[in-house]
């Protein structure tokens, strides 16, 4: 079987990604931060969605971006936006966390190399998202580039890296969709940046909209959200 | 006064590198990473170091590499190789970390886009090293230009990434005497892989022997050296 690793944050797109890489017969090596997130609460997500995957192993590493900063999600001082429409107004949002996808990229690009698994997937859209840079499909070739040059397993001609990002170009209502087809469970996902006192999703922050759009417009039910 | 984030093992190429930074007016900002490493004690000269170039800051970011595995630097498991010769036989030797350096610079990238701070220093060297894929040229700048596409303030066309790595076809006698030049003070640095248990460098491992050419090419003692 054929190995892969795969970045799974808990919400919508890394747990379609993941259904993804298993229906195409991928043994998943799922792998997950706790790196200082406001929404911590991802990784109870991260953690059903990697059993109910068969994930081979689910590897989450620990550090603080906290002691960085620059983002809503990882500093407390910074609220985070809470919108009304979607595209977020403003550019690229305070929710961007400075070369986050580059930092979670790299851990995996290691522990691929230990495996000596070619294929790394990531969940990156560039269509239903908040106009995140390393979410671009140019990024993520310059990663992929970079990544076969940074490694011994690579340079000694073994293996050759491949940044997969089967959701790129889709719509979040078609990520939905296509998850639903492989018999994944929404109900075991989590997308709130700002979860309420009470564990439930704010409904109002970027991710929530998101969500709630994809969920309309496939007119199927998000099964997170209680009647 | 321009702000750089420098990578600081302890080493004597990190501590020239920063001492070289220094020395062209850049404000330093040192990111040391406690990733599990056999050889933790090159922290405490990060430390002395960062302190004795008037660092602005000192980060040190923690994580687990020997969750990844497949080093002798973070698997206990594993022995560090005893050398009689240099350049390492074999090829890449077993000391490589995976993606090492592609977890640092991603971790000194976002500091860097925090900081607005351009220019990221490496003590990357390609001549007197142990055949790391990277620390050499071509992964360098395709680092960097991945860094450009990954981040919001340079795709917003606030600022341009370099990756600095002023030792990169330096002989290591050509470093230490540089550094000498600079006033650094050598007995600050660690540079064993791994220590004796009286906590005295083994002299035999790659980084202790790199070393000891160094000093013995330029004539110089080295001051960690007792007699």
């Amino acid at each position: 079987m054929k190995k892969a690793v795969v970045l799974l944050s808990g919400g919508v797109d890394s747990a379609t990604t993941a259904a993804i890489a298993r229906s195409e017969g991928y043994s998943i090596f799922a792998l997950s931060f706790n790196y200082g997130q406001r929404h911590a609460r991802e990784l109870e997500s991260a953690k059903k969605i990697a059993r109910s995957l068969n994930a081979k192993e689910h590897l989450v590493i620990s550090f603080n971006l906290g002691s960085i900063g620059g983002s809503a999600l990882t500093s407390p001082e910074l609220e985070v936006p809470k919108n009304e429409a979607l595209p977020p107004p403003g550019g690229i949002p305070i929710t961007y966390v400075p070369a986050r996808n580059t930092i979670f990229l790299s851990f995996a690009l290691s522990w691929a190399e230990k495996l000596e698994a070619p294929d790394i997937f990531i969940g990156a859209n560039a269509v239903d998202y908040s106009g995140y840079p390393d979410c671009r499909p140019e990024y993520l070739q310059a990663f992929e580039k970079m990544a076969n040059l940074a490694t011994k397993i690579s340079i000694e001609g073994k293996l050759r890296f491949r940044v997969m990002a089967p959701l790129l170009y889709m719509a979040k209502s078609e990520i939905i969709k296509k998850g639903t087809e492989l018999g994944l469970d929404y109900a075991l996902t989590w997308s709130c940046y700002d979860p309420l006192p009470d564990g439930t999703p704010c409904m109002r922050c970027d991710s929530c909209l998101f969500r709630a759009k994809g969920f309309r417009e496939t007119g199927l039910k998000d099964p997170l959200i209680k009647d």
